[in-house]
Formats: structure tokens, C-alpha cells, sequence
């Protein structure tokens, strides 16, 4: 009398959710400040002082009407132009606001832009390790999820592995760098041999396969030489799908937008099918308040010094310990290799220590877990001497 | 190469779109003031005050992480009780705040309950004259939309048709009191009458008929008598879907709820299904400022005497001009009935004198149109005399 995969979407705790719950009680039970939560991807530093002043703002001076109302489905004109003459500034692809979608953050960017393009028999290609809604929103769009395992030494896609997956019924190959949960950034190098990859295959096939790029993450990079490259420099069908929620430390007031590349095969008509998705899938505009704070402070970040400095001490102390883990360019996570074969073994063995680790399984990659830095510096410097204990566990230690 | 259902809802413009720019267009020929734009349903009113008060006291008091942060998927709890223990004082039913699911405005709360309940072959049924975005939520679900035609004289229910359509692929009825288009609420006898109706089914079925009400106009009556009954009083198996859009006048910021009645059979599955829908639909939370927002303001209403006024003025004049009119009790539409048979032709007639209406053909009743008194006062009183000149064509005049 219902719908079944909807039942088990809503029904089954996600193992994230679950250590959360779990760290409430045991918080509870012997005082959160020796309880070591890193599951949560919640960003842990305000938002930039512009967001509040620019809310301030436009309630002291907007009308009600004009400042509460409807904008158009794709969002508000002025609001769009201003973003797409920044992004063209900032990354050197020439996108107007015709080509920008406003959404409901990087969740609506993802199930608007795979329902639009969908069609049945399609297949969406990710790397593994991945963000695990990936699955649901892929499903829920009615493609099949196609996963490639990424190169355990770097986390950077495999392209032997990517080549033989690729094949007609690929509709779009979907990256996230920087990436959760590795924090691993696709570099130039990277970039340019996908799209070349991408190229080839779509000339093969006759039609393009599409690279989605959701980028969350975009200004979470914390060394100069490290930049995340535009998509759209790369290759012409591409879709970059972004959000605030991290940049802007914002992520329950929902507001990021789509941009399609408009030299893409057709780029009018995938604009249109984000329209008509957004429209089915009942996100009538994005909200309208927020679409303008977003505006004003586009290109502008939370102060990320803090998760700078919790990567250095958090990457430095544990490979001090013996750990193996990836060095993260950006994102605020940290990949290690759990120090036994049963991924969950490991991290019942942490939380021994009330140290709350997610096992990489959810992100489709046994034998890691994900270790989510964005808590405050403290958390971090009194955990340490704990990562060492379960190292010593190990006789991982030098 | 891309979705063509998506592509077909993104670049078919609507029939009110297509007027709305026609409006622009026109305002700029012969000026704003002497265009009638009867076709929009946006709130015309401010927001009371108590909105942007909360938005400063929120802004100024709570500090950023918790004011912006993520909520569960759900909603936060306390704006979930609040507004829980707000339904059952105001309406008599008890519900608590763990069966209400916040969401992203009304058209959220639409297809997120019907891709919770969806299941292969199911049909919903919608009396026309109906809000032609069910339509485009149904069929995106997966069900099929079923019509019943409303009495021409009353605009309610036809149970005699109604009883026909039922079958045992009936997932459920939506029903819209007060109706967007005609305005029409449905009192307590014809609720009890449906709700009869649906338990005499489920019980011949062995299975519940869903009664699904959308309310985001629930608060918009204009006389003390007529109230919009709680159908969770009248039938077990309901769930209401609703929206703070037109009651606070914030359409843009996207903010609703659902409510499962919590006797409903098997109400925490639905409830979970709800939350999976959400998932899958990409809907992460609703907007959080937004959420404390409608929670403080829960039960105000806008200023809706400007409505009432413009409901009165309107009907009396219409139907002193001799047409024929469906008395509006709630929302901010009036249903009139075109004076020729080609309702388009009549429309057309209308914009000679710059009376911009929309075709009932657009909700499924084809004779009719609609006219959104959601204007200031003004625009009324000025296009009194020129519906009277378009009567006069039509010799209605007595």
C-alpha cells in the first residue's frame, strides 16, 4: 500500500545517522567532551559576516512582496546574472544567466540534472570511493549506478578500469572533487585526460556522454597551487552542479544552482529539461531570500583557516601513528586505511577509544574509513594520543 | 539524448506564463496602469509583521552553525512540535510533532506524498476544475491522473461520478479546499460525504483510499461560518499537505509541511516512505531559517481583509454585469463562466479590453475562466466598467 523503495530509504539508518545517535547517547552517558564525533559532514565555522548583514539588509529594505515572493522557476533574474558574470570572472568559462539554474542546494542540482537528461537504459558512471546518496539519487532518477574503483594509492580514477566501463547506455560519468569522503582534489592533468576520454567516447558513440561535476567543495582547498579545475574549460558537455552549503557554511537554508555549459550539444534543450525536471519534482524556485544573500556573497568563504589547520594536525598526527591515509587537498575529510581486513572490526575498535569513525563501505570502498575534520581544533589535538592507542593496537607504530 | 517528458514540461510555457509576459509586454505599450493582470496567484499582500521580526530576533540571537546548519531530514523537532501542538489546539486533531515532515513549500508536499505512497498501476483522482500541476506531480510519481468533473453549479464533488472512478487501482483522492481555481470550500457535510465514501471503499477494497488534502489555502475564508473542516476528524487513512506560501505571504521562501495522520493504517511506514520520498526527490531539509520562521509564526495570517474586499467587490459586480459567477469563500480565485462557448475566443475578446484571464481549459474545465483577485483594490474598481463593456458585447446586461 506504499511504495517499497521509498519505505527503505525512510525505514533504514544510514550508519552515519547512527554513530550521530550513538554519540548523542553515549555523550550522555560519560560528557560529549569525551565523546570524539567525527562522522558528520556539518560544517563547524559561521557563515561570512556578509550572509547575516546581507539578510538584515534586504529585510530593512526590500518590500515584503518583492523580497518573499515567487522568482522565477529558475531563479531570479538579477540573481542569476551576477552569479554567471562572477563564475565567468573567476574560472575563464563565459556562462550568462541563461545558462544558470537556482536549486535547493547540491542534492536538488543532482536529481534535477539526472531526471532532465535520463532516459530508459541509461547508466551513470562514479568513482569509488563516492558519496553514498549518489546511489539514491542515480536510482531515483530510474539510471542504473555504474561504479569504478578508484586507484587505492591516490584515489584518482582509474582510466583502464573507467575505458571498459564506458559504453553506449552511458549516459553521464559524475565527479566530485574535491571528493567526499577522500578529500582527494582531480587536478589539471586529471581533468584533461577524462575529457579527452570522454571526447573520444562520445565521437565513438555519436551522441555525448556527459560529465557532471558536482562541486560542493569547490573552495574548501587549502594550498595555493591547488585549484579545482573548470569543467567546462575541458569539454563542452558538461553540467556543473554547485551549492553554498559548504562555502558560505549554510547548508540547512538550501540554495545552490546548475550551470550548463552552454556550448553543450543541444545546451537550450538540456536547459529546458532542468527546467521541466525542477518542475516534476516539485522545487517550484529556489528560496527566494537566500537566492539573493547567495548573490551578494558569491565567491566570498566561511574563514576555512580552521579546517586548514585541523587537516595538518589531524594528517600529520595520524601517519605519525602509523596510519595509512590519503592526503586531503580539500573537502574537510580525511581517508585512512583501516589497520585490519573487517572494516567494521576497525571501527568498533576506535569507538572502544570514543573515537566515531564511518567505515568506507558506505562510500563503497571497504577497508578505509572516513574521518570528517570539520569540529573544533580541541577535538581534534585530545584525539590523537587515542588514534595512537588503537595504533599501538595494531603495532602500527614505529 | 535527453529526458523528453522534462524537456517537454521546460519549454511548453504555461498559458498564465504566457500572459504574464504578455502583460509585460503590453504595460510597456500603453502603460501599467491601464493592463488588468487578473492571471497570477501571487500573495499581493505583505508578510505580517511578526516575519521579519522573527528573521532579525533568529539572525541576532542564535549563532551561525545552529541558525544555518542542516536539520534532520524531518525538520527540526522543536519547530515539528510547535507546530504539532498548534494543529491539534487549532483543529482537534491530535497529531504530534513526529508526524509532521517539513518541507519545501506545498508542490514538495504534493510529490513527495505521492512518490511515498506510489506503487505500479495506481490511479489518483482530482476533481476538476483542479490546479494543473497535479497533472504534471502525478504523472511524475508514476500514477495516473483521473478526472472527475465538479457540479457546474456548485463546483463540488459529483459523487455519483466520483463512485465510478473509484476502482481498486485508486491510490488516492487529492482534494483542494479552498479550490484554486474557483475558490469554492468544501463545508463539513461534503467532507463527511467523501470521507463515507473513501472508508465504504477501503473496506471493499481491504485496503486504504488515500485522502490527500492540499491546503495552502486554508486560512484564506472570508466569512466567520465557513471554516475548512480537518479531515483527519472525518477519515484515518489522511494525509494533509500543506504550505505557509499564501497564509504568510511567502511564497519564494519555500515552506510547508506534511502531516500524517498518526491513525492511519500503517502511519509510521507512511511516515518513513515520506522521509525516503524526500531523500530520493533530493530534498535534504527544508530551509532552516524558514522552518523557525513558520514555527513562531504558525496560525498568523497576512493582512487578508484586502482579499475579502476585492472577493466582494468582484462577485457583486461581475454578476451585477450579469455573469455568471461561482461565489468564492476562500483562496484568492473567482470562476466565471465565459459568455461564449470557445472559452479561448472569449479570452480573447476579455484582452481587447485589456482583462488579462486565464482559460479554465488549463485546470480541466473548459467554459470557464479564471481571475486571480490577488491586486490591489484599485485594478477592481478600475476593471468594473470595462467586464461591464465586455458583458454588453455578449448582451448579459439586464
Amino acid at each position: 500500500m506504499l511504495n517499497e523503495r521509498m519505505y527503505g530509504l525512510g525505514s533504514k539508518r544510514s550508519t552515519i545517522r547512527e554513530l550521530f545517535e550513538y554519540a548523542k547517547v553515549r555523550s550522555a552517558e560519560i560528557g560529549a567532551e569525551n565523546v570524539f564525533d567525527f562522522s558528520i559532514g556539518n560544517p563547524s565555522v559561521p557563515a561570512p559576516d556578509a550572509v547575516n548583514e546581507t539578510i538584515k539588509r534586504l529585510v530593512a529594505e526590500t518590500p515584503s512582496v518583492a523580497l518573499h515572493g515567487y522568482t522565477s522557476a529558475q531563479g531570479d533574474k538579477t540573481v542569476r546574472d551576477k552569479i554567471a558574470e562572477n563564475y565567468a570572472r573567476r574560472f575563464g568559462a563565459a556562462i550568462s544567466g541563461d545558462d544558470l539554474y537556482m536549486t535547493c542546494g547540491a542534492a536538488a542540482s543532482l536529481t534535477i540534472t539526472l531526471n532532465a537528461l535520463y532516459e530508459t537504459g541509461d547508466e551513470v558512471i562514479v568513482f569509488a570511493p563516492y558519496f553514498a546518496e549518489y546511489r539514491v539519487f542515480v536510482e531515483g532518477a530510474g539510471a542504473k549506478l555504474v561504479v569504478v574503483r578508484s586507484d587505492e594509492k591516490t584515489m584518482l580514477p582509474d582510466f583502464e578500469t573507467l575505458k571498459k566501463a564506458i559504453n553506449p547506455h552511458t549516459k553521464a560519468v559524475l565527479i566530485n572533487s574535491p571528493n567526499n569522503p577522500s578529500g582527494v582534489v582531480y587536478g589539471e592533468d586529471v581533468m584533461r585526460k577524462l575529457c579527452d576520454l570522454l571526447k573520444a567516447k562520445s565521437g565513438e558513440y555519436g551522441k555525448p556522454v556527459f560529465l557532471i561535476s558536482d562541486e560542493p567543495y569547490r573552495e574548501l582547498v587549502y594550498d595555493k597551487k591547488t585549484a579545482v579545475p573548470c569543467p567546462m574549460k575541458y569539454y563542452k558537455d558538461s553540467v556543473v552542479c554547485y551549492s553554498y552549503s559548504k562555502s558560505l557554511s549554510l547548508p540547512g537554508e538550501r540554495v545552490g544552482y546548475i550551470a550548463v555549459n552552454p556550448q553543450a550539444t543541444n545546451a537550450k534543450a538540456i536547459y529546458a529539461a532542468v527546467c521541466g525536471a525542477g518542475r516534476s519534482l516539485g522545487f517550484v524556485c529556489a528560496p527566494a531570500l537566500f537566492q539573493r544573500v547567495a548573490a551578494e556573497c558569491d565567491g566570498m568563504t566561511a574563514d576555512l583557516s580552521v579546517y586548514k589547520r585541523n587537516r595538518d594536525l589531524l594528517y600529520n598526527g595520524l601517519t605519525a601513528c602509523g596510519f595509512t591515509c590519503i592526503y586531503p587537498d580539500g573537502a574537510f575529510y580525511l581517508f585512512m586505511k583501516a589497520a585490519e581486513a573487517d572494516t567494521q572490526a576497525f571501527c568498533e575498535r576506535a569507538k572502544k577509544y570514543e573515537l566515531l569513525l564511518v567505515a568506507g563501505d558506505d562510500f563503497g570502498y571497504a577497508g578505509w574509513v572516513r574521518i570528517a575534520y570539520c569540529v573544533n581544533t580541541d577535538r581534534i589535538e585530545k584525539a590523537l594520543p587515542l588514534f595512537r592507542k588503537l595504533a599501538e593496537e595494531y603495532n602500527l607504530c614505529k
